[in-house]
């Protein structure tokens, strides 16, 4: 393809997606295939000759739309919210056709340096300590990670390079195993998998805090946990608190575990993948109050701030121990201004990749045609529909709400048993108007109703809602007969 | 931004790529910007009001591109290719509207489906052995990893949970603890630094094996290190060939470390992020001979295939080694065809992080619109623009060619110093005409020539040549003096 036929498939391609989310709507949400319906519909190995343009895009409607899951669709409640603006779109397309490898400064200046300073920008619009910032030439700073999963793995992976050599240096016969098989990491019991998974992967043990009645950790549990581990011989070295966990949007309590953290020299890891995208919101800026104790702190602008998938907003107070953990410089990455300050860092030293995208460009595309304000008013239009759906929940004496509805998130289901929810649940996802997924809140087996689509508005909420309710009769009346 | 201004904007966008593309022989490939030189020209925040799209893409020109390193520029010769082709961009639009998280079948049937298809595709491209593949319903298959750095860690991973699950079997006294330390990797001593990062992340040592005289891992060296470490009371589980390394394009020896591997029950990941995709020619798969007796094997399509980064394509023998090593199902991810078959498979349980792109799209609209016959027409005209740029060191008899050329790579130096061939290279990527980085083969400083660009052609080849010839003469003539 050359490039004057680029530039006429371009914008053909420019109007399919125009089309495709204008049309979303009309799509059903969830897919009618069975598991293996894609193999036979393509030819069992790649053509020797080239296929034509319009014989790929003619496949598009074919053979992969009818397989989608329509994340965008304001029919889509399950999981959390993946970002999606036209915004976003447009600089993909610019840092697609860059394509520079920005694992360090000299790979590509502009890809290192906007990423500071966007890192910067961000931080700011939370409010975070200026300790987490570049632009102070302080010991902190931010990187765009590819996940939450993988930030949370950083983060411990650098705690524990900390940790063994803290206690190396106090007691140099122990070996790295002998330490390693005594760190212990603590996570609330409901946070995330990924927690568990760094964890596994840093070998390292990690424990389950039980939570409250909020689903929330507290400093009494942690307190008891770090005092059996301690008497056992263990060495606790990490701490990942979630601000709006996965299940049910808990906010484990900062205020109360970061001072123990500090206390007891463990690392504080601060994961708010979902949540973190609010705190640009005056109103909701509290929930992140006690990061000021953490060591990292996480969020997913690529889950509810119009920045597409994958940007994964990390910061650190002290970038130096990152970089600790992975630091190895090859001859072949080495250059003349190896990281000679804060502005010109290497970023593989941040990361499990080497390679990296000039993802930063997304952020500066959407920060700068929505406007803080625009993203604020984004934030509180999805609040605002959760808070509606959970009192059109709260009105039907036949359900309950589960948890707090804080953010973007509504934890219901119908008062009585499991069966009859995952009943309820198996009937909605079959009847493919809408899309949800579960969760288990301690035993019982609950629904989540999150907001998720850039388009979602009242009416999609009410028309969910009333579907709904239609079904749960007929569940209810099934169960009765 | 609205639909309607998304048409029109994405076609601008669209002739700013194309525009960029054709007109990037005329920009200067390496920057001329000094460390910090992004952060005085924008804000130091995020604007209250949007900015206006005319604002950004003014932008582009004023403040990106003046540090973008250009490495679709045809005078770009450092680090190995990025892939960038129009096929892979128009996929990359799409990839973006649908925007689906593939962490599982459910969560997007056609994303999961049309990468298991498209892994065999590649995988018959390169004449894996079928153990490979996933159509043939056997235990292999093959999955989209982000980087090869990331591939290497979870082969590791895997074997790292094997090894510790086979002795615990053996002996159940043994702590995860007791037996990590004594596991043992080995790699060449030529291998990606991401590979002894892996090491560190999975905290196992890794040791380098000497390479031979053509920087290759053998037999002989590898088993003696065996023998020595398993003396030492070591165990040794996880092998890592490289099939053409970064700093010379060396090849491990396959046909001898394979059977090594096989019968002490040891790991076998081949490494070929780079070479890879040569293989997909008749004449260059021999290089991969061996690759029968590997439990994984690695490269990047969005090297030298043509496919946007990222794409590193990674294939097991046996996929419940991977998933053995991460598995973990929370409620709110599971869905009722949860793993029920080859065809229906949750790529999370194969890779670090949890969220994952359609990049499958990538693949397809690039295999179909190239043929496989347009793909190797591509990787032969590298190949051959890589020997006649060797053939004109050959004829310099001031010049020497430092490893066999077998693929895009040459390396070569001045007969002479160390000191004269650094300033060779400093006046070539100071004068900024071309790009090149250098490596360490043994104690010898070499400047590595790698054909990188799509669009790189004889005429670029010479003109560098005569460049390299000129700056050449002035450090002769310096060094006289």
């Amino acid at each position: 393809m050359n490039t004057s036929e680029f530039r006429r498939r371009g914008k053909e391609m420019v109007d399919y997606v125009a089309n495709y989310m204008e049309g979303i709507e009309g799509r059903q949400v969830y897919p009618d295939v069975e598991p293996g319906y894609l193999r036979p519909l393509i030819p069992d190995s790649a053509p020797q000759e080239p296929d034509t343009f319009e014989d790929i895009i003619n496949d598009i409607e074919k053979i992969i739309m009818p397989g989608v899951t329509h994340w965008h669709s304001p029919y889509f409640f399950a999981y959390f919210p993946t970002a999606s603006s036209y915004p976003a779109m447009l600089a993909d397309m610019l840092c697609g056709a860059i394509g520079c490898i920005g694992f360090s400064w000299a790979a590509s200046p502009a890809c290192t340096e906007l990423e500071t300073v966007m890192m910067d920008w961000l931080g700011k619009m939370l409010e975070l300590p200026k300790a987490f910032l570049t632009e102070n030439a302080g010991e902190g700073g931010g990187v765009i990670q590819g996940s939450a999963s993988e930030a949370t793995l950083v983060a411990l992976l650098a705690a524990r390079t900390k940790a063994i050599h803290r206690l190396q240096a106090a007691s140099p016969e122990l070996t790295q195993a002998a330490i390693m098989e005594k760190l212990v990491a603590y996570s609330s019991d409901q946070a995330h998998s990924s927690v568990e998974r760094a964890g596994l992967i840093g070998g390292v043990k990690l424990k389950a805090i039980p939570s409250d009645g909020n689903f929330a950790m507290r400093a009494s549990a942690l307190q008891e946990a770090l005092e059996r581990d301690r008497a056992a011989g263990l060495i606790p070295f990490f701490v990942v608190a979630t601000l709006g966990t996965t299940t049910c949007c808990s906010f484990d309590n900062l205020l109360e575990v970061g001072p123990i953290c500090n206390k007891e020299d463990m690392w504080l890891h601060v994961d708010a993948a979902y949540a973190g995208s609010a705190f640009i919101c005056p109103e909701f800026r509290h929930l992140l109050n006690g990061v000021e104790f953490a060591d990292s702190f996480n969020f997913n602008p690529h889950k509810w701030l119009l920045v597409n998938f994958d940007c994964s907003a990390m910061w650190v107070k002290k970038r130096s121990d990152l970089t600790g953990a992975f630091r190895l410089d090859p001859t072949y990455l080495k250059h003349s201004h190896q990281d000679s300050g804060p502005f010109h860092v290497s970023f593989q030293h941040w990361q499990i990749p080497l390679g990296r995208r000039f993802r930063s460009l997304k952020m500066w595309f959407v920060f700068r045609m929505y406007g803080v304000k625009g993203l604020q008013a984004y934030i509180r239009k999805h609040v605002q529909l959760s808070h509606e759906f959970e009192s059109l929940v709260l009105q039907d004496p036949r359900f309950e709400i589960c948890a707090e509805v804080t953010l973007g998130l509504v934890c219901f289901r119908l008062k009585g048993s499991n069966k009859v929810n995952e009943a309820l649940l198996q009937r909605i996802n079959s009847a493919k108007k809408i899309h949800l997924v579960p969760c288990h809140l301690r035993d019982k087996f609950v629904l989540r109703f999150a907001i998720c689509s850039r388009t979602v508005e009242s009416a999609h909420v009410q028309r969910a809602w009333e579907h709904i309710k239609e079904l749960a009769a007929d569940v209810l009346q099934a169960e009765r007969e």
